[in-house]
């Protein structure tokens, strides 16, 4: 099923990848950029990500059948509030954002209650470049992408969000709102906390130039996610505030439980616990390899 | 300054692969390798790592003028025990243990006191992989060496493995041992605990299968070094467990602030971690990539 028009609200890696894949399927007819960069809407107009773009969301969504808003979290409201009241009847809107229950509740606040035609998304999917010209087509292939529609979602908009994403190369799945975010909390939002942390706390040790300069090759890996973008990985800490921080602080404690165990030299609960995670994680990365994961 | 005979006590990567890059600049005589596994041994010879071996330490050290120990930590005492009176009257000894205090200890408890011929070291290079056939030429190429010699030790004997470390293209410098264990439990030693202990949480969640199934692309890169050997990480825990027990329950209780920091929604300080985190980890990437910390 074609999409007649796409507005991207946010043309991004996240959005502007979305648009690229469509396009190359011919799975959409025109898509509308907005943003508050022209520079970057310019770059994506010239690349051929967009067709056309405006800085006004409410221009944006007109006549458009579906709506992708791909803004930092802490921007979602603002972007609902000016959408609404000028989306087409035909509509369908979904969202990229990392954390869903704060995107549900900022449409509740806008719209009053959370409209059928609103399906929230989150693509796993990313790399550690931003704006359009780091967008590429070949982004959601064989990507898990999920969706998290609320009771009162219409099925109609759900299936429309699905197609586009299949479209896509990507593979949907849809489960609740608290689950995604206690799953996401878990496997991402969890480990860049780690990630920020540990290079937080290195380098504010004294000699923290002489520290960076004896870490090997497994630090560099490790801490990739700490040069994640910091706004948006504050709206995401903010918009997941109740799963992440439950679940660092229980992670907290096993830290300080696993530094007791090493101060009493316990060395069979030790290898117990890495034998565990390294046979956890050689699963993992075979069934990565193997697709099945993908 | 040439090599006549380098003792190589245990073939694996770390061991197996000073004995490939000394020998490509013919900077060794001959390379007596020595191990517990035969099979290791024999596909060391094959592959002309080393040229001949022995299972006996005492065997192998005779009329050796360098004896480099590359054993697991737990490991380093008995083979002290068993070279005891069979080192030759020239003979230097150096090891490539990731904690230092805990050989140094080892030492003093076999030989009474620590020999004047003993420099402890430890490269910082490595790989996930192990064995002799995981062992290449190049693995020390521009990598960093420490050595901690002890005030005891004789400064020809550091100045003979400094020369031994350099003609594989490595770095060396000096550090007492207890400012080595102290970096390197916050740049090795720390990482790998949050590494592990992460998967291992992961892991012991009762839907773990779905939940390894929606971590994104940056998960496989944080988790590397779970996949790294238990029981050589149990020893190096147990080695250094005075540094790395101090410095993860620090971490801990930091991280414990960090999950107040977030329920409590400060997303100020928030993003001034992040930013600090960032800048401090981009700027390790940028020397490094110029080389200036390599």
């Amino acid at each position: 099923m074609k999409i007649r028009r796409l507005a991207v609200i946010g043309v991004g890696l996240i959005g502007g990848s979305l648009a690229k894949a469509l396009k190359r399927v011919h799975a959409v007819g025109e898509v509308v950029g907005c943003g508050r960069s022209r520079e970057n809407l310019e770059q994506a107009l010239a690349l051929g990500v967009i067709d056309r773009y405006t800085t006004d969301v409410a221009e944006a969504v007109a006549d458009a059948d579906m709506v992708f808003v791909a803004v930092p979290l802490g921007a979602m409201r603002e972007v609902f509030e000016a959408m609404r009241g000028h989306l087409a009847a035909d509509a369908v809107i979904t969202d990229g954002g990392s954390a869903k229950a704060s995107v549900v509740a900022d449409a509740r606040a806008v719209f009053g209650t959370v409209p059928h035609n609103l399906v929230p998304g989150h693509p796993i999917a990313g790399t550690e470049r931003n704006g359009a010209a780091a967008a590429f087509a070949e982004l959601y292939e064989n990507r898990r992408v999920i969706l998290t529609p609320l009771p009162e979602t219409a099925d109609e908009a759900v299936e429309r969000v699905r197609s586009m994403w299949q479209a896509c190369g990507a593979e949907v799945t849809l489960m609740s709102v608290e689950h995604h975010d206690e799953v996401l909390a878990a496997t991402s939002h969890l480990p860049h906390m780690l990630a920020f942390g540990l290079v937080d706390a290195l380098s504010r040790m004294k000699e923290n130039d002489e520290i960076f300069r004896y870490a090997a090759g497994g630090f560099r890996d490790f801490t990739r996610i700490a040069s994640s973008n910091p706004v948006m990985w504050r709206d995401i800490c903010l918009a997941n505030r109740e799963a992440l921080s439950k679940m660092l602080a229980a992670f907290a404690e096993e830290m300080s439980d696993l530094a007791d165990t090493i101060a009493r030299g316990d060395g069979d609960h030790l290898l117990e616990v890495f034998t565990r995670a390294k046979q956890a994680r050689d699963r993992y990365v075979d069934a990565m390899d193997q697709g099945s994961l993908e």
